[in-house]
């Protein structure tokens, strides 16, 4: 694979395309087409922008992540937790005065675009290990019930602010006397019937007679349907005029290609939120990607897909859309419709331009409150309390990561959820790793093994202290081994000789390394003389760059054995002790 | 040990108190006390306090200490480093109106006792794992370099602020035509003195005939005489009247124990460096402490440790003092003297309350340029470039934490430099362990054991894939786990089994947890059963408190051996492997 078809894999996949995978694309792009729609328009809402904003982050992000994604069936455009995310990032710069919420949705997916690009190239993928999946877990679980939450004003017609649990409850209560029936009605019944179109619909098409792949894709189309029902319901009792507040005129036409006049104050304003949706969609559009890819035993590169992803945001940033990733559910809908190559990503592009051009006139009449049904249907599937079960169960640890993410992200909001969330698990890995795993061992009689005091009837000698280590050492838990070693020394008044077992050692940071110096001269200062044993080579060359092997008062042993042979007076000699040796399982 | 004494060590040396000891501590706090006078009122103007400040921060904080810390010789008191810090803090808090600098040093000092206190409460001391060796030491270098910086305005008797390198310079250069020459005069004629002092005095006295301990303790009372005869200098020539800033009236008496009204603002905007302070005292404090305390083959705890320190900052904070916390020069010069006991501390506090009592009349004519050069000769010992050199030797990655912790410090100061370090080590370190070792191993011919393809002519079967981690799985590394093991089997279109061998995993927490799930459901889809071996009996107790043994396609064997043999279809059967089982080396 050489340079260019590394970060093009359309030359790839594009040489060998075919008629047969032709029709199967056309397929897949006509079905994610109809589902992508309302769903763009809702979720364009949800981030506090017009409905046609969604549209058009439909269109060039799915060809530019054809031409540089790697995934064959991800389908990328606005979701509901990168929309949730957009919509308290642009709010708060929108609230400082930094440049309106439409300018702030470009900047934002330009940023992010520009930041996914760089780790692609950079190979900073790493950077999406900072989320812990108990963190992600919990966050979209937290952003699912805040999207629904944020979603009941538009079911029941009242205006309500807010981006956090309290606020959103702060905001229904006080308004809840300006309740609109007719917008609850709509709204109730599109919920209603979007809730049954997604548990029940299928199974009664089966009984029905349909097959169970039409039954899934008749069920796939309930949201547009809802559309059409509401917009005409809409229209024929002229329910704009009796307080329902309906979508508006959408502007007709494909967006311009052009990029706003953008200040350094609204770069820097974003910059953080960008970030965290940057690696928050990477996060979810990976795993996405990866399920998908495995089923079929095709590969994705990560790295590669950051730079898909960073160009399907960079199309959003330039085509007047709003930051995109890859989503479940319709990636989910574009495998199982048949999608073989990223082809289908590019027709579902020209069907969504296509129903902007010609289809928005229609969707002015659509009520908000049908948009909202579609919204909380589709995000309680994010809701999994069952996860929350799981990890409390198998971690308490792990348990505390998610539940500050998940209390920290409805009380206080998106950022400062995740960011709880990154805290937490990093400072709970950092006490795990503190506290390694040390035992005193001595010799098992008449072997050369040597093993944990505690465990086994072994032999030790008051003036020599053995000490393995089961860990590599590096600055978390180096402290801790001068702590442990002084310690140890100190209820030691016999004590001559510290040996130091590193069989488990793989690494030894510049951390470690200071402490086995300051344990070397504290023991020094004590009359103690300390050696090692059993140093692994690559840890062994480093340790020869630097002065600290002439520094060390005492020897590296290559086994414990000779360690303590040579360090014993009135042990056995190693050639009696070879004579003696008996093998013993390990 | 009961509670009691657990947490007032007091209770343990008291009892054994004797006359003997009382004359070692007696002397080691005469000693102390001459070389904390000057000291208490250089670093009290290096926190942006009044001199007297210093003195204050030197009697009641050390009292506490010696009834809560459990280190025989530390001293503690007004230190370089959390001056700095102090400063900074302070000029922050007094520039956004929240409190005038005297308030906010008291609630600095409050706030960062009440962290300590609850830190060790709850055994947090591992917190401050988070800073490695290498970001400690350039994080003292650059406040040394940036505390020396600071001070050559007192030197020059001109007046620049500054906190951070870049002002500092462009203050000097602004204002370098109001140099004051009797105070240059001054500045530099202590700073060769002391600079000698440190350097040489000990070596002239020495080769006069005076012994070794009686020289070192001269040398240590240089920075009085200073203050003496330049004091003296600015009373016989009227200085203050040719333009040398001096110490001025000093209020007489003893601090009245207090605290001032506290706003919540003043609070929220201390908070984070307090726990700073809090965090790099602690580290400062506890590696003397232990330093010290090994020496004697004596244990300093360090958990009571930061109820000690946290009880001296408490008592700081009522007595109008500022943070404080066991710094390394005095405590040395503590132990070289004799002291036994924490008494010898209390001692010292009485000889500073005598000082404040009686002698501050006679410091109003000392020269500030006199102070300056103090701190800058104590500072430059701080400044370690041999450690730079030494951590580039040995670890690149080191060396980058390092250089950041110091260039974001001198650049932009103290809490965005430790706050770099912190990050760009935890970046580090998660992407070292991000990517953990795996090999590929297959049987060694004739034997049980199983070694790594790449090393050893080993027998591989093409149905099965044998793959060995040697590290525990965790959030950093799962993902790492999730895309190698997916790539692997799509490489292998013959694979029917991955077994995962896990001789090396001592930890699977949650994230490993669910990509262990996912791993399972991706090779299920492409028709590939996974297996575990070897898994550690407290791994294995975990997994089978989930479901996922119930999802696991495939087994989990005790040994690889016994996964080859129940899979390999033509393989030996177990029976007869055991029969042609010859021992081999590890």
């Amino acid at each position: 694979m050489n340079a260019i078809a590394r970060y093009l894999p359309i030359l790839d996949w594009g040489r060998r395309y075919d008629r047969l995978t032709l029709t199967s694309d056309m397929v897949a792009a006509i079905v994610v087409t109809i589902m992508l729609i309302p769903q763009s328009l809702a979720y364009a809402m949800l981030a506090g922008l017009p409905p046609e904003v969604g549209l058009y982050a439909s269109i060039l992000p799915l060809i530019a992540y054809a031409v540089f994604g790697t995934s064959r069936t991800l389908a990328v455009g606005p979701v509901a937790v990168v929309s949730l995310m957009t919509a308290s990032a642009i709010g708060e710069a929108a609230a400082q005065g930094h440049a309106d919420a439409l300018t702030a949705a470009v900047v934002l997916a330009l940023l992010s675009g520009a930041m996914l690009i760089v780790m692609g190239l950079l190979r900073l993928g790493f950077l999406a290990n900072f989320l812990s999946h108990p963190v992600i877990s919990g966050f979209i679980t937290a952003a699912g019930l805040l999207i629904a939450a944020g979603q009941v004003r538009h079911l029941l017609g009242i205006a309500a602010e807010g981006g956090t649990l309290p606020e959103i409850a702060v905001g229904l209560a006080a308004n809840i006397d300006t309740i609109n029936p007719y917008t609850v009605a709509i709204g109730l019944g599109a919920l209603g019937f979007l809730y049954l179109a997604r548990t029940k619909l299928k199974g009664w098409l089966s009984a029905l007679g349909l097959s169970r792949k039409a039954a899934d894709l008749a069920t796939k189309t309930a949201p547009i349907a809802a559309v059409a029902v509401t917009t005409l319901l809409a229209f024929g009792f002229d329910l704009g005029a009796r307080g329902v507040a309906l979508v508006g005129e959408i502007p007709l036409g494909l967006p311009v290609p052009g990029v706003p006049a953008i200040s350094l104050d609204l770069v820097t304003a974003l910059a953080a939120p960008a970030f965290l949706i940057s690696i928050v969609g990477f996060v979810e559009s990976v795993s996405v990607a990866q399920t998908l890819a495995a089923k079929r035993r095709q590969r994705i590169e990560p790295d590669q897909e950051l730079i898909g992803l960073g160009a399907a945001n960079i199309a959003a940033g330039v085509s007047s859309g709003y930051p995109v990733t890859g989503g479940f559910a319709r990636s989910v809908v574009n495998y199982d419709a048949g999608a073989q190559t990223p082809a289908a990503g590019i027709f579902t592009a020209v069907g969504i331009g296509l129903a902007t051009l010609f289809l928005t006139p229609l969707l002015a009449m659509l009520p908000q409150a049908t948009l909202a049904a579609t919204i909380i249907v589709a995000v309680l599937s994010l809701v999994d309390f069952r996860a929350i079960r799981h990890v409390f169960a198998y971690s308490k640890a792990d348990f505390a990561a998610m539940l500050a993410t998940i209390g920290v992200t409805l009380g206080l909001g998106v950022e400062p959820g995740i960011l709880a969330g990154v805290a937490v698990s990093l400072l709970l890995h950092l006490y795990r790793t503190s506290k390694p795993h040390m035992a005193i061992v001595g010799q098992v009689p008449g072997t050369e093994h040597f093993r944990n005091i505690e465990r086994h009837s072994v032999i030790t000698h008051p003036e020599i202290l053995n000490v393995r280590v089961d860990e590599s050492l590096y600055f978390a838990n180096s402290r801790f081994l001068e702590d442990r070693i002084t310690a140890l020394a100190a209820e030691r008044p016999a004590l001559r000789h510290v040996v130091l077992l590193c069989p488990a050692v793989n690494d030894i940071d510049a951390s470690a390394l200071e402490s086995l110096e300051e344990i070397n001269q504290r023991l020094h200062d004590a009359g103690i003389t300390f050696h090692l044993s059993e140093v692994k080579g690559p840890v062994m060359d480093r340790l020869k760059r630097t002065d600290f092997l002439d520094k060390l008062t005492g020897k590296v042993f290559l086994s414990q054995y000779e360690a303590v042979a040579a360090l014993h007076s009135g042990g056995p000699s190693p050639l009696q002790a070879a004579r003696n040796h008996v093998e013993v399982a390990p």
